[in-house]
């Protein structure tokens, strides 16, 4: 039960000279009357735990950490070792591959996109444009139009790239000859993967297929993720949990900021590039990593989504394992809840736009890029990021602010991940589905703004926020699947 | 005149039911009796103007800025040209070259070390082990017996680094096969030398002359120096006020923190270096600057050398433009108090040491990098780092705490060098004598504490404080150019 005892806002008046006091629970009217005749009035900022609706609010009662119930014993201890696991993961940076050779049940003509599940009819103006290119690119149709006719007419299989162990930023679009990030976490054994970072301007991420993105990505595939690749097999897989940990000292957020992460990146992977590619092959990697200051955004994605895999499918566990955005819905996964996603129509950011555009233009809320905040970096670590903040349209206190919020929404302190300006506080990690629906307070998501047109590319920056109804439906299935129906 | 009024400490009591209140300025003791009595005392925290020196007390009255006297119009008019020199600088790393080609004035047998001008007899520790070791480097002798011999015995010449525009950490030791990274202030047209930084463990600016020592130096001049050169004739020269910039967003202070700054500048240079040099070195140099978190400190300092020579001499200023240590005495130049230098003897920093060592050990303050804080970054800019705080035995809130110090004593908030956790406010810039006098606050330098004994190198961090007599000294001399005698 939520409840935060506001300060006295009135002190004892001239009709009650000996200091009548009221306290006024819930709905603040109610103390309107009383304020008048001069009474003081304590408000006590209640609401109603599950935003009102009682079945609910009795399923999260029985779901509360109580070691004497059965049911709230067992979703303690399943809690207790999601939120080990998180903590424990090591996402390292191993290979680069086409995804065709790595990322299992990727079929022939399958796509793989952001956020839940979704059909071509459905998809967002930013996702089609790169479904577009994705088939341009893959060679299985010549142009635009005859490209939108096999994504039409069913020819093209489309599947969450949660499905497959992988994550990609905004439209999130992977095809099978496109090079992977893989990455181990060496904590659990298991491996997750995200596409290479494109950098910023007309790419196929925001829905941009323009011979210039198409001739990026080739140009990814055939030199640069090879360059990766034996750089990494020279030196060993990176470490991204210490990169991680470095560039949240450094004003990242892993989400939206980046910029220390990558040169940290480029710098601790330069000398192998060097060892193992042709001057010039490794000249040209240098200038793509010295080019763009989110290279190391996906690979945040791909370290967060090894962690949090490792803590799914965990039954009576009330983590959230997944947020992600197909532009359409946001839906979330719940480690005990099965693989279903629970979904509500995604919200459009709240934030600043590039001078010519506005919040009329913008797409809703895109990408599996939120699995940074479900792994307490992003809109859960602005208080590492104060630049980052400035950018979205706020002031470092709004971070410090964020962070905090999140902090009671979460299960755990990350000690690995220390913010400096709390005192080397630990990243708020582990969303716990109940302290959300028991407190209404959701997900901030940092995050990049698109263009609701296909190609247009980002045109902002802001805060979203995760619907509430994902949070209730995951708590509701929770329930059930511990015996607790709900009616 | 400094006056901080302190929040009153005590209220009416029984003696005085009518709540009798007194005001207390200066000694605290004299507020002990009546507060005895029960009267409630406001404490006013206030000194006396320059220590109780009545003279200098009437000089620092002269020289503040007056539009209605001659003298503090002058004062006030050239203080504004210094700062507005400094705040203008642009800093540009054009090149890295031997110093006996293109630092001026550097004689044959000439060795440069930091701060004030010292003789080898009354030199310290680790500035004596650099020499040894300079000797050594330059072939001049071949055992550390007959280098000692040499310097003893005059035939090696000393001059201070400041005097030929150059600067170097810690011992400072500079000869003439040495190679020197070049910065220009595009500002101004002036130029500005550092050594290049070679790492942590056994080093020469520590007093470390072993053959490990010397046979990175050859490298450093023999192959990291040339591939630089060739990198920064390929790609143009770098901005450093830029980098700088950048750095303070990132967690640095680019005094004792340099890793944000040394990470883009490695990212920056890494495609020129690779399209400049055979690929063993260019791997090489890589892998040095990859290894060596410290490497921009020296950058960061000849680029605020560069930048405070162009705010020299201004008669009449009262800014300070260099300061700087020896080992045994902390020496302070003023850009209207000409070519001398103000000293005072050089104290302990207060800090951490690493396991093992302590304070017993520490070598007195030493090393020209307090030309970081004399630009307003290091020290002055800790509110930027609050992960160095800690590692000099602090916390965040010290950090917020030094910067806002320091901008009681300077005369400008520099714009272009936002500090995140202050709202990017700028760093404190300009140290103005007057106010360090007259509050009698001094400079806070964030450094690195040196062994006593040659050649052990760092053994721990701190926070050292300007002598307050260098400051005095020269607003006296201050006074006797403007033609205010004292005495």
């Amino acid at each position: 039960m939520s409840a935060e005892l506001a300060r006295p806002d009135g002190e004892a008046g001239a009709l009650f000279p000996g200091g009548v006091r009221a306290l006024n629970v819930g709905v603040a009217e109610f103390s309107v009357a009383p304020r008048a005749h001069g009474a003081g009035v304590v408000a006590l900022d209640w609401r109603p735990p599950a935003g009102g609706d009682r079945e609910l609010g009795l399923v999260l009662a029985r779901l509360e950490d109580d070691l004497d119930d059965p049911v709230g014993a067992r979703v303690a201890a399943a809690n207790r070792l999601a939120v080990e696991r998180l903590l424990a993961a090591r996402p390292l940076l191993v290979d680069v591959q086409p995804a065709a050779l790595v990322v299992p049940g990727l079929g022939a003509r399958t796509l793989l996109h952001a956020g839940p599940p979704i059909e071509w009819s459905r998809m967002c103006g930013p996702m089609r444009g790169a479904v577009i290119g994705a088939v341009l690119y893959e060679g299985w149709a010549a142009t635009a139009e005859a490209a939108e006719r096999l994504a039409r007419d069913g020819s093209i299989g489309f599947t969450p790239c949660h499905h497959h162990g992988a994550v990609g930023p905004m439209a999130g679009i992977l095809s099978p000859s496109m090079p992977v990030a893989i990455v181990d976490n060496a904590a659990a054994g298991n491996r997750a993967f995200a596409t290479l970072n494109e950098g910023l301007g007309k790419v196929l991420r925001f829905g941009a297929y323009g011979a210039d993105v198409l001739d990026r990505l080739r140009w990814m595939a055939g030199t640069l993720a090879p360059a990766l690749a034996r750089a990494l097999a020279a030196r060993g897989p990176v470490d991204l949990r210490s990169l991680t940990a470095q560039a949240l000292l450094m004003g990242d957020e892993c989400h939206n900021r980046n910029v220390a992460a990558t040169s940290l990146f480029a710098r601790l992977l330069a000398p192998a590039l060097v060892r193992t590619s042709p001057p010039d092959t490794a000249a040209a990697v240098l200038d793509f990593l010295g080019a763009n200051d989110h290279f190391y955004l996906n690979l945040s994605m791909a370290a967060c989504k090894s962690a949090l895999d490792a803590a799914h499918g965990i039954a009576g566990a009330t983590v959230v394992t997944a947020m992600a955005r197909n532009g359409v819905e946001f839906g979330i996964r719940v480690s005990g809840a099965g693989e279903r996603w629970f979904t509500a129509p995604a919200l459009v950011p709240d934030g600043l736009y590039f001078p010519g555009h506005g919040p009329a233009e913008a797409n809703p809320d895109l990408g599996d890029s939120a699995i940074t905040e479900t792994m307490g970096l992003g809109g859960f670590a602005m208080a590492a990021a104060p630049a980052i903040v400035r950018f979205v349209g706020g002031s470092p206190e709004d971070g410090l602010a964020h962070t905090r919020e999140m902090a009671t929404i979460t299960l755990a302190r990350n000690a690995g991940y220390g913010i400096p300006a709390l005192g080397f506080a630990g990243t708020p990690t582990g969303i716990d589905c109940r302290r959300v629906v028991d407190s209404g307070v959701v997900p901030v998501i940092n995050t990049g703004i698109a263009h609701r047109d296909a190609g247009v590319g980002q045109i902002g920056a802001g805060i979203a926020r995760a619907p509430l109804p994902c949070f209730a439906a995951a708590l509701a299935e929770l329930g059930r699947r511990l015996g607790l129906e709900k009616r």
